[in-house]
């Protein structure tokens, strides 16, 4: 059977009831032009990421209309292959969408290794959140030892990973997180302390923890938050944006979208506050990658959570919304 | 005599009537310390930065608190002296007082070539102007021949050169401004169209002459112009804060500043947002000097107003606000 997540509607908000499950054939190995794969859906990755997709015009790369297959990142296996470099049997992943089964042009894959004992990580600690967190905290942020790094939804699948290459670098990293569950969590994995949104006042406590100032911030949240770093930013300061979670269900209304405030201090400080996908620096993610897979080796740790079948994609990343997942959220398939 | 100007209290909006002109006595030179110099001012800058210099806990360096003299760009001649390396009779400039003779460090002046005609330049297009203008472009917005280049406040002290450079460097440049005389003044001056935002939308008109999308953005005005561009900036588009003139009335209450609602386009569009100040280049200066004087001798444009006379400088100051100067601002005092 080959079943496709369709969206059939815009979503309203952050309710996700917006797509269809549809069977369509098993695409053919004969139909296959050349070059082209076709690769078993085993796992997807359901990110933030994927509800920025949802909306139009709001400048990002592959959204998606009503009408089409859902985009996401895949890993699977190859089952046709009309590709002298692909052979049946070899795992990939890659940006594909929620299918059971996609057709490809090879081009757009990777493989990963036979002996990798989780081919998922490809899509996950190994992909879109360490691959993004590396870029975050290296690339856009630059940390030095000895800086205070503040990082938003730090128990998310992006934010932990951040936390920990921050205190890999030397840095004390302030997490900010949304349940005192989440907080402990964050602090289990390295970070000074970590501030609970729902019971704090962010300003308040980032002042309390961060006495010298905020040298970087990886936002994933946007909004108040990142109005309230700027007030406490330190010159020639960096700030990461990596998401804007707060805003996500308002992106298509901007009436409702939090406006900050004081961007004028970046001036006067000397602040960069610099936008990225994990796309821009494709050419060193094979690098980052193996910097990851050490980091793996010596312990860095990662939640993951898994829903069984495609038919549990929408309601996955509608727990992402609400902030209910427990981890990185992946579909898996058997 | 000597008379210096003094901020008395905290200004209300935009108007300056923060200031009262104090007769102190003229410094002697037997009471230099070592390395002191007394420069007497013939010029001073008046800049939109002054006014920033007034607000309090805004992250600016060199803030005026009450009972102060007012800081500001002097270029003037040395009359006494108590350093080895500056004699009687030199020109210099630097970021001195709003007084008829400043006692500074010698350090922290720098010399004007004797043989310079005009002086001033070194505290305007050769001074705060140029160089912010040729950091902005080339620094941080790393201008490449061919983009699309926006500049607000585009008939400005700064703006003017910015567009200037801009067309050297090869971009499309459009400019913005507030009268249908400074759009005719920047078009002169090679902007390819330059947006009255006083008549237009400035969205509107933005999307008509920019078909290509909006590649760099030096922004002087920040507030809804600063949105407008972000909605139509392109992948990896940058954005140079310089000033924020719009808002530096409300910088302090936040509650009357506007807040900026489509960052999150920074994010998909990878954008690269970052403010700047022209001493953070100051290794930088006496090579980015040299390069402005050749484009003044190849007849780069810049319109200059002078007040006569230290009495003068806070309506000097005023009529920034009210977009009533007719160019660079000085101060001369004979």
């Amino acid at each position: 059977m080959n079943f496709q997540q369709v969206l059939v509607n815009s979503p309203q908000k952050n309710e996700i009831s917006c797509f269809e499950l549809r069977q369509v054939p098993i695409p053919e190995v004969s139909a296959l032009p050349p070059g082209f794969i076709i690769v078993e859906t085993k796992y997807i990755s359901i990110d933030p990421y994927n509800r920025i997709l949802l909306h139009q015009g709001v400048g990002f790369p592959r959204s998606v209309s009503v009408g089409k297959v859902m985009n996401g990142l895949v890993a699977g296996k190859i089952v046709g292959s009309n590709s002298p470099n692909h052979a049946v049997g070899e795992w990939v992943f890659g940006e594909l969408t929620w299918e059971n089964f996609c057709v490809c042009d090879s081009a757009i894959v990777q493989k990963i290794p036979k002996d990798y004992p989780h081919p998922h990580h490809y899509i996950g600690v190994l992909g879109i959140c360490g691959i993004t967190a590396y870029i975050g905290v290296k690339e856009i942020l630059n940390l030095k030892p000895g800086e205070t790094l503040v990082v938003s939804a730090a128990a998310g699948g992006v934010g932990e990973l951040a936390v920990q290459i921050g205190c890999y670098i030397g840095a004390k990293v302030i997490g900010i997180a949304g349940s005192e569950e989440k907080c402990k969590y964050v602090k289990e994995i390295g970070a000074s302390y970590c501030i609970n949104y729902k019971n704090e006042k962010v300003l308040e406590s980032l002042k309390l923890h961060c006495p010298n100032g905020i040298d970087a911030y990886f936002d994933n949240v946007g909004g108040e938050t990142l109005e309230n770093v700027i007030d406490l930013i330190n010159r020639k300061g960096r700030i990461a944006l990596c998401g804007m979670i707060s805003q996500y269900g308002n992106l298509a209304d901007k009436e409702t979208t939090y406006g900050v405030r004081n961007l004028f201090y970046l001036i006067g400080k000397s602040v960069k506050m610099e936008g990225f996908l994990m796309g821009d620096f494709v050419e060193k993610h094979d690098e980052m990658r193996k910097e990851l897979i050490q980091f793996v080796q010596k312990g860095m740790k990662f939640k993951e959570e898994f829903s069984e079948g495609l038919e549990q994609a929408p309601k996955a990343l509608e727990k992402i919304f609400k902030g209910e997942n427990k981890g990185k959220s992946f579909i898996r398939i058997v």
